[in-house]
């Protein structure tokens, strides 16, 4: 067989470069589509750096190019600048543990007092002993059952809780729920959840999604946990839910986000705020290279692509 | 058949007496075993309070006692208070959930840097975008393998993590872990543990199982997880380890406990406390009921009991 041209393509940082070496037939060059670069005619196949928007010229001032491929699962800000014929894949599959990591996380470190025992400690105080909260027995509803929250899900399974998922529409169950439940039970629902767990894409009908009459619904001393988009949750009415210290909050993104200082909710209690940081851990740089092997070695070799965007 | 005379036990509050109140057969009155009870004579099984140790005399009044039934896992405090032919039963399986969940609950409060969340928060400080910490791909060690060793090993499973397990002696894996590693092989075993979580009984064997040596064989940025005794670590020697910064540490029980204010180890760096509340949560009640349930059945059908104490 003859030797062929490799396939060319560009990868924002040296990590990626160097998770890629042994793929044959693939040379990756490091680029950061900022300023132009002397191979760009090569690229084939680009990968624009974490949550950043290339410029739409960089991206029309590359003959070869045929996949752009993002490190993130939201794709909406690339959008408006993808050329024509290019195809647009996602980094869907890359932040799912980390995410469904943090919704167990908050969930625990709430129902299991760690902010109050974080304060505690810094006080130098041991609690008296009493009966604490936990999540064994809870009755836990996922709302949103794309690839997070079955990541959730399997996380909560062993845990002695009873299980419901939320999804768009109502469909057959899996290997963890008996049946997935459409978004249009969710009000009669929420009345047995005692941990409501948000994970679900911002769009116009997940805007508000959770708001006071939702709320309202959630048994005494519900959770409400959100690892999706802060402007799922109506604000205002979590705060003023909140502050009754009738139901308790865990999340991990806001709204408005960064939270400005003398926000509300900083202070509203029983309220856990992570400053978004359900993606950007560790878990995440090995996911995105194995990701983009798949992907070169797909290109390569002229089988599907996978996280492609219909556009 | 004739009506047999009902079994009459004595439980220490209301809430048990109610769990009971629909087995046949069975009576249940409730008693602390404090002062002398005009029915005593008729107990066959007494269930003495949560962490207490009834009066030797008391027990010894009781002429139709088979069985004394603990709502703690522990029983040493009680044997030497038992009266001869008597069964004593422990409350093993009561606080594995809990106990279990808050191995979690820790691990993830840690490696997520929930405290910092938690400081960040009560300073209105919404942190700078940065990779954070996280469990998936961690090298999990968990030190102790019976009841709640297993729970522990259970809830770590869907994380995406690697899991080793040790108890006293070599043996078979199971449908969780390929094989079980003897506490021999400890030593070796830690310098691969990014997470060691410790769930062994306090024995002269295991008494400061965890010391400077052991410490100093982990790996940087290890985490040391431990909800079952505080002397099992070398208290000293995880301040000193933790103090450096190389490892971190995240534990339910100290050495000495209650841990007094002005102790080192309040403020050592990288240490969340949580003040042993590993059992006494809300999941504890209903497996006490559902225990008891199982054991006044099998004492009214002279079926085994389980959880029997040879002594």
């Amino acid at each position: 067989m003859a030797t062929r041209a490799p396939l060319v393509i560009s990868v924002p940082e040296p990590v990626y470069a160097d998770g890629l070496a042994d793929v044959d037939g693939v040379e990756s060059v490091v680029w950061d589509l900022r300023a132009p670069h002397e191979r760009q005619a090569e690229f084939r196949l680009v990968v624009p750096r974490y949550i950043s928007v290339p410029p739409a010229e960089r991206l029309q001032g590359l003959p070869a190019l045929e996949v752009v491929q993002l490190l993130t699962a939201g794709y909406d800000s690339v959008l408006p600048v993808m050329p024509d014929g290019v195809t647009l894949c996602s980094g869907g599959g890359i932040h799912d543990a980390s995410t469904a990591e943090l919704a167990l996380t908050l969930t625990l470190a709430s129902l299991r007092s760690i902010p109050q025992h974080v304060m505690a400690q810094a006080q130098e105080s041991w609690a008296p002993q009493r009966i604490w909260g936990a999540l064994a027995d809870k009755r836990v509803l996922v709302v949103g059952y794309g690839r997070i929250g079955h990541a959730i899900v399997r996380r909560f399974a062993p845990f002695e809780v009873s299980l419901t998922v939320v999804a768009s529409r109502a469909r057959a169950g899996d290997d963890l729920v008996e049946r997935v439940h459409g978004i249009d039970e969710l009000s009669g629902l929420v009345a047995c959840a005692d941990v409501l767990v948000v994970i679900v894409p911002l769009t116009d009908s997940t805007h508000g999604l959770v708001d006071a009459d939702l709320l309202a619904r959630l048994p005494d001393d519900a959770l409400v946990v959100n690892v999706a988009r802060g402007a799922i949750i109506d604000t205002d009415a979590l705060v003023q839910a909140c502050a009754t210290g009738r139901i308790r909050a865990a999340i991990d993104v806001t709204d408005p986000e960064p939270l400005p200082p003398g926000h509300p909710l900083w202070r509203t209690p029983g309220v856990l705020i992570t400053p978004h940081v359900g993606g950007a851990t560790s878990a995440m740089a090995p996911r995105a290279a194995a990701l983009l092997r798949r992907q070169v070695e797909a290109l390569r070799d002229g089988t599907p692509l996978i996280n492609v965007i219909e556009r």
